[in-house]
């Protein structure tokens, strides 16, 4: 079917993302399908195929957009003192876990990721290659990614604590109080002797 | 059927424990059956509600016996000067995760908690009250409990992405290299003023 001219309607390409986006949301990477997707965005699944390819790339593509507004973060994160880096990398990652509509399809990337090998594969090239990765190369020191890994260990986790597992006071307790306590945790791990 | 007498073969509910270990291990908490865990062990869906109850009992018994060895450690953690309680409990659960042997169940933990409610209950119920309160006591601190689940998210955010996500290169570090690393952050959360 390659060649063959495809009705490329403005914002099918989107549709198709942000059914996708919902699919792997409730139905968890394993469960959701091509078909499941093309379906839900009422289109044939060679469109679904044409755009994005397998299912692995579908998943891909929709967590890069759940993750867009990250994906420039690093450089604001990474720009300015780094005596503040650990302040702002923690302040824009549970920021984002901290909003509703933005929770979410992060939510359902973990879940993903910690259920299914081919979605820790995307989570691994996502967060440590983009994210973690351009913190790390501001910080100009050899050991910077496991640095960077170690302080994404304690952001996440308290993600995964306060936000899905939902312990109690963590859970309740006030973001910036939270921010205050882990900030500086972060800090140490990317920048300490 | 309650008062008839049952056949209580010495090890007929370890034989049950191990079975719905496995099944929980291998299909996840939703896709776990009462009955499959039954036909596993080779006994009567009847005797594992006879002697756990629900299926959320069964794995909450599941995963008591995973973190059985956990159970007595809190004290261990927790006796012994108060300056080393950040190392002692770090090197206790990161080694739990680094033995391949008692890593499997608490994978199988961590995935069910993540993607299911009632997983997440008995998870909460576990890991909260019975580990890290029982090391929060010992703290004598106001905020003693916010500060362990602080601990805790540095230390279960490090297991996941070492042993589950798998990120490079803190997945293939050296042990002892990151306990070193962590250690003095658990430390600074359970105690610094």
């Amino acid at each position: 079917m390659t060649g063959t001219p495809r009705p490329r309607t403005p914002g099918t390409r989107d549709r198709i993302l942000t059914a996708a986006r919902e699919e792997f949301s409730a139905r968890g990477y394993e469960k959701t399908s091509v078909r499941g997707i093309a379906k839900a965005a009422g289109v044939d699944s060679a469109l679904v195929h044409h755009y994005f390819g397998t299912k692995e790339q579908v998943f891909e593509a929709a967590v890069e957009v759940a993750f867009a507004p990250a994906m420039n973060a690093p450089n604001a994160v990474a720009d300015g003192p780094v005596e503040g880096v650990g302040e702002r990398l923690t302040r824009f990652v549970l920021g984002v876990w901290d909003n509703p509509a933005t929770r979410a399809p992060l939510v359902a990337i973990l879940r993903s990721a910690v259920t299914n090998e081919t979605a820790a594969a995307v989570f691994r090239r996502l967060v440590a290659t983009q994210l973690m990765r351009r913190v790390a190369a501001q910080l100009h020191l050899p050991d910077a990614e496991l640095r960077a890994e170690l302080a994404a260990a304690q952001i996440v986790g308290t993600a995964l604590m306060r936000y899905v597992i939902k312990l109690e006071p963590l859970a309740s307790a006030d973001l910036e109080q939270i921010i205050a306590r882990v900030a500086p945790v972060v800090q140490g791990h990317l920048t300490a002797p």
